[in-house]
């Protein structure tokens, strides 16, 4: 993918549709409840109408797709795991093993797994499509070319078109990557001039030591290759990994196809910012399941401005909350759908007019 | 049911199994994730085998039970929908139209609805078991005798006891009950010896005028009825309501069956605080589903010390979060059933050294 095939799809997304919004709104109002009374149930049901144009949605079939990469920043001390783990993971995912895939078997949900630049050949349970074995490390140099980091936003972008061609009705956008809070914290500090502080955490477990050292990594890695803020593809390319490029793809090409994405984890909420600053008006297609333990995941999340809705203290990444943030998003469409409203939740149907007191009393104390 | 009959019970609740919770942190370590990056999915599977005493549990039936009554209190001008609405919405709840049923109905829990004390008749939808029809003004007086609280008290413990009969793997608590947001304050005030301010909120949506008011309301009737904190029937007796009372009891009732019990919105977790004062070792059967927006709701499940798992800004009441809940619950229960152990996760089958490494470049970029 050129940067010019990037840009005519960027153009080609459009926002929420507005008409939807409002006739779901006036919907919400009409059930029978207190305003407001089923907070984030309702927004989700109002973003899914503006993506969807309908009032109604009943997400049935849902999708986890996994963008797996290897990261050169491994070789700096900054994860606690082998980076043969990568490419383990991948493969337990699709033997529905891992945590995010054992929920996706639970519910129901597909799941389909990227190697998108594993350190290792092609496995078969994989859908490989990469250009190089893991990155370079962004202590050193600028993880990948431009050109590889546009083509794995490209993958992305496909493997979103995939999935509406499919008939899924949510895709979930999960990661597997030895390394990747490190790039993830690289890319969030670049784009919006954070601190590395404040971006970096213990990602698997650091000790205090490794988590200095992780920071230390995060910091130097931006002064040295300076990516340009205002430009994604740029930031991804020299701080960011081949995984979080094709996640960014994924987000734009769930708007451009219009399919909600939710966006579940560290890696995948930063992925999710670059695609808004990419594309604005991809903000509008992105839900974000639970709140991530990694302290850059609020940075990210309020940079979004879209609010998680769930509260389980993970930090494990895969996309392992997506399974359970569908069956929310399911519970909000059924609220949608299924309530009465105010007029209809009358139950005056000249019953308790002719009744029999005395059945009142039915046990004595 | 006298004093002595509810005591007999409570001595008959026994805590967590030990064995099993040490099985289940065991089996937690083993499996192939960093420590506890599945946060409080962990933390429900190991709770939920200290209830069940096995370590692999996988609830397929789920049942929502809500006590529906009437506060006296409504007279007072603490409320902003009328009285009637009660049973209607309880009725409703029947026929699956209201935010709690319709989320029932979309992931297959049963429902069921208890009148222990609507200001109305016996409707044939609802399983009625009542005194008297609705309380007394807590602002005038006892809102009823001790033996209405304890007769309503046995009527949840009845409910847990045929639901464990009837095959239930989690019993949602839920309820209904207009002015019961005031009860429930009043009560966590008693309780508590917190003050009216901090127990007290908008309810269903009170103007600031109302919501001082209630707040005088709450005080002035835990001043009047001066109950006993040490006495939890007692507080239910003279400030609570019937509502509450039933519902304490279907938390004592499911501890004793070993029957987990899933506390949803304000009123469900002070009547499983009031629970927990009566019988300390009932709190290992409790989990809390969302974090209600309610302000005296976060001032209880801190007494209790367990945390809500959602964050969706709901305040609907009737048991909404449960049928969410549940979800979340199956959840955790398939990571712990299907995740790999670390001796389990290497996929180290032979399969790497025999590659085409050729393979692996699919695309030119």
């Amino acid at each position: 993918m050129t940067d010019n095939e990037l840009k005519t799809i960027l153009d080609g997304v459009s926002p929420a549709y507005p008409d939807a919004v409002k006739a779901a709104v006036k919907r919400q109002s009409e059930l029978a409840k207190p305003p407001r009374s089923l907070g984030m149930l309702e927004d989700i049901s109002i973003r899914l109408a503006g993506i969807t144009g309908s009032v109604r949605n009943d997400p049935d079939r849902c999708l986890v797709a996994v963008f797996a990469a290897d990261n050169g920043v491994v070789n700096e001390g900054v994860a606690v795991t082998p980076q043969s783990v990568t490419l383990e993971q991948a493969v337990n995912m699709t033997r529905r093993r891992t945590g995010m895939s054992v929920l996706a078997k639970r519910f129901g949900d597909e799941v389909r797994v990227y190697d998108v630049g594993i350190n290792a050949p092609a496995h078969p349970a994989l859908i490989t499509k990469k250009l190089r074995r893991g990155t370079g490390s962004i202590l050193r140099g600028p993880a990948m070319t431009r050109g590889e980091a546009l083509f794995a936003a490209a993958v992305g972008i496909e493997a979103a078109k995939k999935a509406k061609e499919d008939g899924f009705s949510l895709m979930g956008i999960g990661e597997m990557g030895i390394g990747n809070t490190t790039t993830s914290a690289a890319v969030l500090t670049a784009l919006t001039g954070c601190s590395a502080e404040s971006a970096t955490g213990r990602g698997s477990g650091l000790s205090d030591e490794a988590l200095a050292r992780k920071i230390r990594v995060v910091g130097e890695a931006v002064r040295l290759n300076s990516p340009d803020p205002s430009d994604p593809v740029d930031v991804i390319a020299k701080v960011g990994g081949l995984d979080i490029a094709a996640m960014t793809g994924a987000y734009i090409g769930c708007a451009y196809h219009r399919l909600p994405a939710v966006a579940d984890g560290f890696i995948s909420v930063v992925a999710a910012l670059s695609a808004v600053r990419l594309c604005p008006a991809a903000r509008d297609f992105i839900f974000l399941s639970h709140a991530s333990e990694e302290p850059g995941y609020k940075l990210a999340a309020d940079e979004l401005g879209i609010s998680p809705f769930l509260l389980l203290g993970m930090r494990l990444g895969e996309g392992s909350g997506c399974p359970i943030a569908f069956e929310v998003i399911k519970a909000a469409c059924a609220v949608m759908n299924g309530m009465a409203t105010f007029s209809e939740a009358s139950i005056d149907d000249g019953y308790l007019k002719n009744l029999d007191e005395v059945k009142d009393f039915n046990y004595k104390a």
